[in-house]
């Protein structure tokens, strides 16, 4: 509705009942949402050219499924994450395509035929435990989805130095580092100071006690000795993604 | 500048070079900060109207003089909040006529002759403790900056409850009231409980121990047992008054 | 009972058997509660003149409809919030007149024929994510409730900055705006900056990890960068639209 | 058996083998425990006199029923406190003539007959609200079976202050008075500042959101305005009893 | 002022102007604050009786030396707590025969004669270590004023338990204990098992790192292992000393 | 495959086409992983010589007996921790001769015959309530597991000082001691100073309110007031008893 | 020295005296020091080929001093960051040619000639308020001294949306974006959902009360509704920079 | 005084004026601190043998001279702890003697001649940064004080992997490691997994920011993900010593 305005406006421009210096005068007069419809374009969401993403967590299967039908129509394609088991049967009954995976809680549907891998080099998702494993799940699907080659490396913990040491050329060969880590989270500093690519720290709420739901390893990686190391939110596999793609799309 | 691309838009409209569709269509592909220049009068902060205020801290006593000899120049009028003793020094050298509160640590320059109170009542500012006046005093003089008539009452801690009670009259008359305690935070919920009018709580960081910097009544007034009590951040009384303004400026 | 001293006293001193000055003396030394019984009408509690508001966390679905059977008896009208399922079901029956609102957890019954509204202007409730919905119901229900006439406004969040700005009509034209928002709470402070009226913001406890139950979101919004912001509890859409209520019922 | 040791020396010293300088300096080099069994009379729990208290949480239904039946054996009394329902169940059908309190959680086995109450005045149970009742049925029943008096005022929460000021008599009767709420625990501070006998305040997790489990409330509670309030843990009504019986009892 | 208008009720009751009935019902309608002035002597602070007691932290000296000087003529005596170096020095020249103590920053004016000890028996202030001692002087010099006999048993930390074994007896001639320590706390735990009379629990500062200020001690005196220890602020001497007063003075 | 370069190099240098300088030089700028085959012995984990441990908790059934029947076979032997029911059910199926212990939810398979005890002495586990033994047997049956004789001294908590004192011949046997408590974690302190062997303590979260989950007794042990006592995570019996056996086994 | 015994069997092998098969089996048992010399020229610290990064902070400045000197003799560049007004007094008067950022507190000293930049696009450097420029001049100086081309964009609060909006088009000029906000962060997300390039996120200390020192924008900008928002230290500016390079290096 | 009682009772005894049983009964009724003479010798601090540790935090010069004085006289050493520059001033005076320590701010007096060391092997104390030196060295002269020989490796921070790598074989050389880590606390992990023998970690407060004081290294180094790491409070060199020193004197 707020075009209206602006058409009229410009319609009395054309129709020589105002003039051009009155329009600009009036236009300085309007509130906010006249104009803003013309930034729809500009400032769509970052994911856009991919898939839609779903955070299911707290929605009913039937919110999500609802969801998911309307951007299956419209795109082809959607992704789930925090997709619980009832959301996950909800929807690989109505999408039988979807990829559904069960440890990282993530449904994926891909466009028909999946488009080419648009990243600049492949993104690698390390982790310290087996326990850490579904924010890593998480972490795989999401970064395919938007569009990188992911390479995973797991089980690599600190306390056995020499299996991080062992995947050193795994490290270097990667364009982006993702590393998963609760506890100590002391991967993320070992790491960081292995590679000069950039690392993304993802700490998890995985150990009990002074572990504090994943606190440890959050303040942990936020001090890390290695510079340069950057943390997103605890178990926040799908953002650790987010962050790793914008990185491996840089123009 | 980026009024210049509209006007030449507009210009182009009226000269029939370009229909009204196709410039609306146009528009839709400019980027916001070509549309954002009209928007500038909409947006306008808060407390335009007013005098527009200074947060001192963590500022040098040569910055501060400067951005208020600037604005003495285009409006007459400013206010300083959080003026360590070498700011106020520094002002009150600057500007004579304008009023220095120690206690408030703030610096006032009234247009001249000062505007009339524009609110619809008084701002009544309580505190418990004496301890709490710097607080106060702060809101009081940002509450009259802001066009407020502004009353007080201090020192009616809970621990002596006939002098809040003895207050009730007082409290009744004023359109919004301001609840100024550290410590336990008590003041808030008793007054809270004994007016229909809003009720804006400040927490302080006066006591020690457990009372860890104003936490504790930052959360018990948070959890007042009287409904709709609002609250600001620990010692804030310039957002207190500022909240209260907005309320007593009701349309 | 306490009255009755009282009525003693006045008889004595009608009778000419207590000089005045005597029994003002003798007042001097009662205790409390034997004058206290005067003042029951005039610390009513705010709600007064509306339903009462019952708090069903914690009661039994037969404790809250004995409640309410009372409250429908005594007023016609009654507000429970926090209904969880079972609540709700025991109410629904026995009240089939009630309006019951599943997102919100509340059961309302109104007077019959409802009051007018008897606020100054419009509550708007201004939502960033759909999963901060049923914090936005429970306010929507309590402002109506304690007549106030409600918008809402649903999923702004900032990420998407357009969907704000294009909603700063709506925001403008509200007498009060209550912002619910989880995580990082930014909605306040931008709604904040774009509005002059009073803003009511409620963190809620959506999120996960460093969300950590809502404080978060409610430690931003305290430190709003926009001032005049005021807070109340994690999750609380009663407290806000109480406080709301206070607000536009501004004599 | 460490009395053997003593019994044997004091023997030598009877006997005229030990002179009482070469026994009082063997003895200075027995270890701790081989003197230590003198001092169990000396040091016999707090509660001696009155029944054994059994703290149930995290023990099976069983045990507690083995624990309770060798005190009833031995001193044909008991007190259970945190019984959940089974165990409540199990001590039903085990001990008919055990007093159950579903609402406090608490199962008490009184000697036949019940002995007199032993201390000094009343000790008062005052609560904000009813969600507080559980901590103040579990403070009523230990301190009964502790040997004290009690009543109870209910209810009687500070945002409704005319409420409290009605109680005043009532708390002035008592000789320890014990104040329980929860969220911004603000009665405390009231009744703190009312009485001049000992107040033993008891922060509850009732609440939500920056209640964080009543840390709120043991906050303020420890911050009171009121001088000479002491605390106990969040939802110990036992504590508070104990604390309250102790001081009840001064000899 | 507010009792004018009940004098002149009275009056009118007098004249047989109004009748008992008719001035019983607008005494129902007059503002609490009306009624209130009746209350002051049923409501005075805890203290009362003795001297007034000033918290001198955040004071100016001379603030401190007003508020001093008019106790001082009305009642002959004070005590003030908290007072720092220059606070002390303003006093002693002002009141020489004051009792300065430079540990505990107490400043104390006692009548002239000293009245009696009026409690019931002796308030034992029991400390962990020498760092505690400021607040055991505070402590002490509190429980004086306000009319306690007081021992002192110092340096009894539970690393060196049979330091505190030693000490049974003093322990269980008090009548009140005041255990105050630092760090662990520990030392309340082990006398709340050693005496069966009130314990008040003083957390001290004392400690680094992990003791976070004096929250270690609290957090493990809250949670002691004895039953029935009460607990006040960090550092509180002054509160340990009013509560075991409240306790000492049981009537 | 690592292995394989340096091999070629070695054969290079054998035949004579590969000077040991040269050989040298290229070693240099090998990648880290390259040369790391050799140092797997180096760096085995701390437990090698004993049994294999696995951590169940967040592990399905089914994955952790797959994990044991794959220890069992390479080394005839295992430990599980944190095994709840379905994983002790199915462990003990599968393998009939192993331990399951059910208040330690652990299920251990010794080597057949079982190894004999390898520790210098005694590991003694002390408890301070009947809620903290979960913890402690999870510690016995890992010191156990690990080479280590172990012994277990119960309810010894500090409420009772005389039941520790009665404690301290067995105390001084031992060669580690580890000290088991919740809330507020004094026995570490009074054992701490009675003995002079190394104290390993642990935190339980046995308690509620301010226990916060152990932090409580965290603080409390690392701020012990008795020197040299060493601390692990909250409810680690686990980690206690492998710090016990590192130091049991002092070459 | 660990070189010596490789080159000794490396010299045993060209000799004959050693097989190469005998060779790897004794190097699988060399200790890792022995082989580790090999790796340093690959585990190079991250900001190899660029100056070293000095952390002044806790330094004396003699200390610093002597650092720098040897980093200019054998690089002739250095950075030292964290440098108090003393260190670069210090540093000023020996490296006259040094570039000295006294807001920052950093002290530069670039190679001669300054080498060019050699990242892929601009660093963008955000802030929200005057307060947060120290942080953002020490990401600008050490982005500078990485290797990449700096622009700053300051004083955009998001409370004044406008400006924000205004900013877009150098926003998504830039390759790498930087944020920098105390308080509430919200800066974070608002930026994070205008742009498709990594964002790296730095809360500061600016603010007070329930600022916690950073705690509500660390929180905040971990939470951000905005995906992909990475996250460093509470004022890392130095962190951030270090990241941003990492990015802008991507190979 | 005590042992009078005592001795009076053995008198009675040897005369035939008391039965061996009517003693042994008499004494079951004395007092704890009548007994508790008996058990100086057994429970004797830890660090008997050695110096005496005195703390000197928060004492004046002059009180920590004078305990230094004392314990000179009766034992010819001490060991002075946290000497801020006006202790360790007072002490250099009175005791040229005495080695003082500025870094790691002790003095310490050795018996002369210095007694042989009594450990069973070497302390080795591992530091990551320089900043973690002060609490290095207090590590280091307790445990040298306490009878230990003592080594040091510093600067080893994980974020150069290689730099720790290198040091494996002095790792492995030790009886018993201190790690010294403040930030991430990520050495304590690679330590403890590269080494069978006890590992004592301290976090130190080194950082900023998230670093909150130490907490940051505190919380990892409890979840450490390598078995049996034990920790002490932050900063607290002496603790870790007296730990090492407890392990390394295993009898």
């Amino acid at each position: 509705v707020s075009g209206d305005r602006f058409g009229e406006l410009l319609g009395q421009v054309a129709q020589g009942r105002l003039s051009p210096e009155a329009a600009l005068e009036r236009l300085r007069h309007l509130p906010v949402d006249d104009l803003q419809f013309a930034q729809v374009d500009h400032l769509r969401p970052l994911l856009q050219g991919h898939q839609e993403v779903v955070f299911a967590q707290g929605k009913l299967p039937e919110q999500v499924l609802g969801i998911c039908r309307s951007l299956a129509e419209a795109t082809g394609a959607f992704l789930v994450t925090r997709a619980d088991a009832p959301v996950r049967e909800r929807l690989r009954e109505a999408f039988p395509r979807a990829d559904v995976n069960e440890l990282g809680r993530t449904v994926h549907l891909e466009p028909d035929p999946p488009p080419a891998s648009t990243g600049r080099g492949t993104v690698l998702i390390v982790t310290a435990g087996t326990s850490d494993l579904p924010v890593a799940e998480e972490a795989a699907v999401t970064a395919h989805a938007l569009g990188n080659r992911v390479e995973r490396l797991t089980d690599v913990g600190v306390a056995g130095i020499h299996r991080v040491l062992r995947s050193a050329e795994s490290l270097r060969r990667a364009a982006v580092v993702i590393v998963i880590a609760g506890m100590d989270g002391a991967l993320a500093s070992v790491v960081g100071g292995m590679v000069r690519v950039p690392v993304i720290a993802v700490p998890t709420s995985v150990g009990y006690g002074a572990a504090f739901g994943g606190l440890s390893a959050l303040l942990a990686m936020l001090t890390s000795c290695a510079a340069g190391v950057a943390v997103v939110n605890i178990d926040n596999g799908f953002g650790a993604a987010a962050a790793a793609s914008r990185i491996n799309h840089l123009p």
